[in-house]
């Protein structure tokens, strides 16, 4: 629960360094691998390139991927103003409840039981109201944060939306406010009666990674691959 | 809207090569994007390794990351018999409303306009009621086919679940009838008029790999690596 770096955007001063738990955010099981801790939080999140947001149409669940972006304590998801959860957005008083999960894949766990076979993972699940974003400037920052959450630096290396894009495009918010992170990492839980048994056990990582970007075939000449992507 | 290929496990000797469009399958925008086609719907579901299961709770959404397995045209979830959505769908009837999607991210397409910015995906959204599974053949089957989508070939070689461990165990079926991939591929599509702009464009590709394997430092002298781990 300590620390004092200060998330991106914030106006207070200083800003608590966890979210508070709530019944939604404390897991029934595995409670020992919950963690409201900020920084844990933002990480995970901007490690991401696609949440799954979760909303309720006519009574039944909905969860699409989707891109979105992060400035301080906000989440910010776009589409078109035809899309349904955004159209929703814009119709919901005081809000629309969503449920917005990001996950990371970091491995493969084989144990020599089937039953004790798992995944080392890092997700965070945030709940809240999703609001629609009709203030011009956040909502040009909203957009600058979605393009430098897929890429950091790229939204300054663009032609910035036009008037006629802007109103084509829905933009919400979601604060980040009743929030958890969950984690797995780590070896293979075995019991231990099985520990004689012949079987392989251990953990796969998955590597991530890039491969060659490959240019448009109509690019000005002389246009060289920028050096934001050169650290990818 | 072709194919003869017989999926797994699916008991009838042919089988349409399509799901039937719905009111919720047909996206409201970008519908080209949108397939109904099994052979396809199956391959990004088995590439996957964590689904993001969506229910309603007290009016709200959950969306959480889990694992799941595929029989045929059944998807199969587990748990803790004390998990939420798992104790939800053993008290529904005639069965929980869920969502299950299932997301790759395949590139990142950066074009010379912000608001061209995208990603190159694969997805799969998956509609329906979610049930108990309470016959013990279906489970361990279920529970088998969990195992094997992690690593194909692993369950057989690993100790089968006993007793106390699958009273513990829920599992839940969702049947795939009410299902959609959307898939976006290729490059840029970017506005004539920004042709001209200065900025690179193209696709940069996800890479996606395993890293070596870490054996638990236990195992019984001799324990090579399997064969199905060497072709990952």
């Amino acid at each position: 629960m300590q620390g004092t770096k200060q998330p991106q955007g914030t106006a207070q001063p200083t800003t608590p360094a966890a979210y508070t738990p709530t019944d939604r955010t404390v897991p029934t099981r595995s409670a020992q691998k919950a963690s409201y801790d900020k920084d844990l939080v933002h990480a995970i999140l901007d490690e991401g390139y696609v949440c799954h947001l979760g909303f309720v149409r006519d009574g039944a669940p909905v969860v699409l991927p989707t891109l979105y972006g992060r400035v301080g304590e906000t989440l910010y998801v776009h589409g078109s103003t035809g899309s349904r959860p955004l159209r929703m957005t814009g119709q919901a008083d005081p809000g629309l409840p969503v449920c917005l999960t990001v996950t990371h894949v970091d491995g493969l766990v084989l144990a020599r039981s089937a039953f004790h076979h798992s995944i080392n993972y890092r997700s965070v699940v945030v709940h809240g109201l999703a609001h629609d974003v009709s203030d011009p400037e956040e909502k040009l920052a909203a957009l600058d944060a979605l393009v430098d959450h897929v890429v950091p630096g790229r939204a300054a290396d663009s032609r910035p939306a036009n008037r006629k894009e802007l109103a084509a495009t829905a933009v919400i918010r979601i604060d980040l406010d009743e929030v958890s992170a969950k984690t797995r990492t780590g070896g293979v839980n075995e019991e231990p009666e099985d520990l004689t048994l012949p079987h392989w056990a251990g953990v796969v990582p998955l590597r991530k990674g890039y491969d060659t970007p490959v240019p448009e075939a109509d690019l000005l000449p002389g246009t060289g691959l920028p050096a934001y992507l050169g650290v990818l």
